[in-house]
């Protein structure tokens, strides 16, 4: 397939913005493969997604930042552009269960997902085997109750030093300290057990037995410093009975977790999602 | 078709119960054409519902209630039994929004859905021509902010007046005091448009266009003196995006509210629900 | 809410399409509420409709059409204006089933979605009733076995008698005869029981149950000459199990049918569809 | 947890089924854990599965059979018990593909659905190094164009040699000859890529692209000598719209592949699945 650029932006929204930005990919061959909008009347706010085949323009992503620019700064404009051959680096977090990491590593492995993982990073041995089979590095890195703050700092350490876009907790179970979550806003991603905002905080499929719920789910959202309360990117559900105890929602929950997860993570990686507020627009 | 019996029992779990209820049935030459049964290990509760070939027996529902109530203390069971012939008879309250209560009757004049309608009562006069149409009583209690205790002893007259077994708030958008849930406990059905616990009170596709949920649901529960916090008898929810305003919520989530309440209703006129603490068992 | 315009068009893809529109619309001031495009790389084909602020423009319909005709002429667009303030035109056919149109009739009266009834034509006299507490003509043209030439003339002279844009099969029953196919092409909507191209033809509930799928569907299509199989607009499934019924099946599907066939008519009357060949684009 | 005892059985439905299977167990002590019927008022037949604590009862598996023999003999059953604790001896057979085999193995090694894997089969070496490292016997058994009879004989050779109970085409993407098909009838287990009977045989998403579907789907079944006609166990379905391709189709349709064959086959683990006719009975 041929390469492509994913250029995304949002402004205040006002006539002539579409115009502006195709006129100008136009005026140098542009060839649009992929073209997204959205006008938030609510807010007054515009959201764009264009995928350009790279090879129409007669300039890299440099001279495409540096033509551009006029228009972003003209429209008050955030902006970004991104080489859709050039994938996301990608820190992985797990603790013990390994369900979402597993089926990420075969969406990588089988290249269904394109992008790096630099590391998996674990609080436990337990998966080390499995990682590195793929050769992918392993840390451990313990989070002891009475010093999380040394192990935060070891897997800031860590996430820096392999230079990673993203940070994905494939269901990590600790909870990131705020710091990290301001220092990492917008690219940490999370698989939240629970249909959001049912079941905020831990043990949430006991939760849902406790409820009564008919249907049990999980939500992908960014991580922020309020608990799972984040941009929520993906969700989905599936239904259960009385007859279903709580190891059966775990069961049932964790082929909901792992989907969600996968398609929250390819949406970000193919800067298809902006964050907007606490809320997501997500092109698809 | 056949007519049938319902016979539903729960009680504390043991050997035996199925071969005592089986063996009854099979002695007195009954036909069973549906059973369901659920043990409930974590509470030590077991539940069981029969559907019996009605011109099986040789006996009517007296002559089966005789027989079988030395079964039903031997077991200490909670028990009932229902001729599958005899409608329901149930009261449809509703505000001014009619899709509930317009789906509802499509069911019923289609015989879809076999129950009586003694009466339709609403707090507007909005809906009384497309209910007489039907040739089904409809009856405007107004509940006036500063006099909401008289309204309601004027609808729990009227459900009184019509012998109704059931009571169904189909979007009736009033709260109904506890007393009445308490007189009516476990005969009541609301339609909740909302997935619960998620956005529990009013305005919940408000409430869910703000969080930013990328689904949204409806949930039909029986009602209890807890605001929304009922045994649920069934949910689903539907796929919302970005680009969904709140008043496509709501119109997205009609749909929803029409078919879970529709199938719990359903559920609850086969007596295939039974309650237990403040969870359902739900033999569908 | 305010008034808008919804512009479609399609043609073979090239570079500068979006802005020559987009251009056009922001030299003269057009607010864009909503901008879809869908590039089709297999065939080499653009699609794209635009919701534009009528206020925002400085002519109506008519001027707009003048002036946007070269933009047509130049990349050979086929493409069309319509403002959404002025209703469809559909006429609903039906036979005796009336669950299919009973759910559009609510839909209609409670303003949810918006078009024009002018009549309604059936082959049969059961639903007459019920449509003209609506107010709206009703017309039984009976399709006898050895004259249904003369029935769809007599048919097809009401349609156009009314100026129907759309003519909606809201399980019509009656194959349409492939003359009036062609005459309303792309113009005629059908809802087809079944999960197209699973079970064509006739009985498909029961062809679901002799081959015991698990999940049966509906499919919303445009009709062709071919029987079921015109371009699919909007389709869904619903769960079934080993104990359900090809009654049960009916019941179930009843809900499929007329969610899909609301949902497909919808997008039709937003000037959602566009049909390419044998297949359609959705914005939905 | 404790053990249990599946017992399944199907026989003409008559009065005394139910009361005589109970009663056997009641008065050995037997305490169901669960208990399953179906009564298939259109063939008159009548189905049941109990889940009985193995320590409950005062004898063991052939303890049961002998004396259980003389009600199978009685009602004229088909039955068979099974020991939950003695797992299910599975050959995993696949391709190239792996998703569906990389799915089920992780399942099994992390014991969601606990059976043995004597060895996988493949017709290519290249998911050799994966399955070793779980430490399960990798053949692999090349099925030429020209001699498949002797490929398949090897097949056979392997399946028989190491005693297994069931074979799962895990996208295995050959045909099994008609003689292994009868001599493994009700054992061999297909995850066909499709929503059957939409789309049966080879390439089923480049035909379900073709005919602008809005849905595709996945169906797990037993295999007969009729290609993609045997019983059918588990279907599910994802959403499409017009922006996917071909390659898109075949990404998510994986997703749907692995979620069903993954029930498909713990119904069938856990003997949850009678085969009557074309046709299954899922307890599930």
């Amino acid at each position: 397939m041929s390469n492509s650029y994913r250029l995304v932006m949002a402004c205040e929204d006002r006539v002539g913005i579409v115009a502006a930005v195709s006129g100008f990919l136009a005026e140098h061959g542009g060839w649009i493969l992929e073209a997204s909008q959205h006008a938030d009347a609510a807010n007054g706010w515009f959201f764009m997604r264009y995928e350009i085949l790279a090879d129409s323009l007669p300039f890299d992503l440099d001279g495409f930042r540096t033509r551009f620019a006029p228009i972003g700064e003209r429209f008050g404009m955030e902006w970004r552009i991104a080489d859709a051959a050039t994938p996301k680096r990608v820190v992985l977090m797990a603790s013990r269960l390994d369900h979402c990491l597993s089926d990420l590593l075969h969406r990588w492995r089988s290249q269904e997902m394109v992008f790096d993982i630099p590391c998996v990073i674990s609080n436990h041995e337990d998966l080390r085997d499995f990682v590195e089979w793929h050769g992918i590095p392993y840390h451990c890195v313990p989070v002891p109750q009475h010093d999380k703050q040394a192990a935060f700092a070891a897997v800031s350490k860590l996430v820096d030093g392999c230079d990673a876009d993203t940070v994905v907790l494939a269901r990590y179970m600790q909870i990131l300290p705020p710091d990290l979550c301001t220092k990492y806003a917008g690219r940490v991603i999370n698989i939240h057990h629970s249909f959001l905002p049912s079941f905020v905080g831990a043990k949430p499929y006991h939760k849902a037995f406790e409820r009564g719920v008919k249907l049990i789910g999980a939500t992908c959202h960014y991580v922020t410093e309020v608990l799972d309360a984040g941009p929520i990117i993906e969700q989905d559900v599936i239904r259960v009975a009385h007859d279903d105890t709580v190891d059966d929602l775990v069961r049932l929950g964790r082929d909901v977790e792992k989907s969600v997860l996968a398609r929250g993570l390819r949406y970000h990686l193919e800067d298809r999602v902006l964050i907007h507020g606490n809320k997501t627009v997500v092109f698809d």
